[in-house]
């Protein structure tokens, strides 16, 4: 069972990541090895072309891989990203992005995720992501 | 549908890189965006402390997005490599490699696919691999 | 020698791209292979405990990309990421952020470079990148 | 200043990983961040069409890094690799591949290093990889 709920990963996000509120994200689902959120993109997350901007995709898996190590280990600001890699595979569209999050592993000291993101009605996600967090010592 | 079989693979493997054949790879199943192999660890798959060598799960992960990539575009021996992503996640054992591969995107020019390996008994991926390959222009 | 001086990859960026523009990017430096930017945090680049977002680093990296592979190919603004992985190095330190990129290849449908990511007085690189764009074809 | 010698080195790989003996690497250069090998390719290395494999390639990336890494802390055999990144860019040849190892980071508990493969006469790089090491802590 997650430790933290959708709504206690937000009222984190909120007083640890202020931020990165304005993401506006939503958590639709989340178990011990798989989270689904989405957000709606606004004016500064688009590109020219109706496209929507290569480090809007980034930060958003990256959030979606925070939120299901939190609700795994529970509050932990330190956790940190390590690395990041991401294939942009479909032109996003303006509108819905959703994320689906997949835990691959989750050690003492590294969790390694897998993130898809999809937009609106487009089939097959617009970008794919794996990346790892490195997790600090407990005390 | 896929257009060519466990076999064609096979086949065309034997013909075009008979270097790889030692791997022994068996194919289980095959749809438009999914592959599953399996092969048998031998001897020089192996490291000290009774693991299997990184670079075997590579070329594993490669063959599977190959076969994956030519079931969908027919045998066009020119398609490559040209990124390949791969996180260690556990130590596997010697024996048994699963292989479960799924198509991201088929494009024009390019193809991305998604990899885990498994190893025998142990629960969750001893590797995860994101591949990309570059398909030539038809002529 | 390259097609753009910084001064045009900027005026480029601020006909193209204006929602980058609050980057501030300054270019130092241009030549074939290689190229040298900084940029100067604002606040809503920051992170608590007085560091740099994941996401402008990512972003700084894939204008450098962007920046060092127009300055080769002309002022193309179609041509689009396809991969980029990142290694988070060192914690950044709000203020100047520097941007060493250096093209690795630049076939005729894909450009790979690798970009260093400096901070302050920081010594080492506090962010790694290697990314891939991909060049439309010639009409 | 390094801590083991190319010839430690060798000595070292013999006795705990003699499996990778037969790529009959030669330590050319050793400093506290940067490591010079190369290897003269076999028979088993090569693929139809006159080319080196990709897993070779992997491999000996993968040994500059375990190399670089060692000659820093000295014999860990259980040093591991978590993640590796390659970006295959030119059509290597049979004969010698050199490779240019580059310590990025050599943390507590982690290191990343920047690795480039160069073929003969083949000018730039025929593959870039980026890696991450597990250190193991000490006891």
């Amino acid at each position: 069972m997650p430790l933290m709920t959708g709504e206690d990963l937000l009222e984190f996000q909120k007083r640890e990541f202020p931020q990165t509120v304005d993401m506006n994200i939503v958590v639709d689902e989340i178990s011990d090895e798989h989270i689904s959120l989405h957000m709606e993109t606004g004016e500064r997350h688009l590109r020219p072309g109706g496209t929507v901007s290569g480090p809007t995709m980034m930060e958003f898996a990256d959030l979606t891989m925070y939120f299901l190590l939190l609700a795994q280990i529970g509050p932990v600001a330190l956790a940190v990203t390590t690395n990041l890699n991401i294939n942009f595979l479909r032109k996003p569209e303006p509108g819905v992005l959703k994320a689906e999050g997949k835990l691959l592993k989750l050690g003492r000291s590294l969790a390694v995720g897998d993130i898809s993101i999809y937009s609106g009605n487009i089939e097959g996600p617009v970008a794919h992501v794996t990346t790892t967090y490195s997790i600090p010592p407990k005390r």
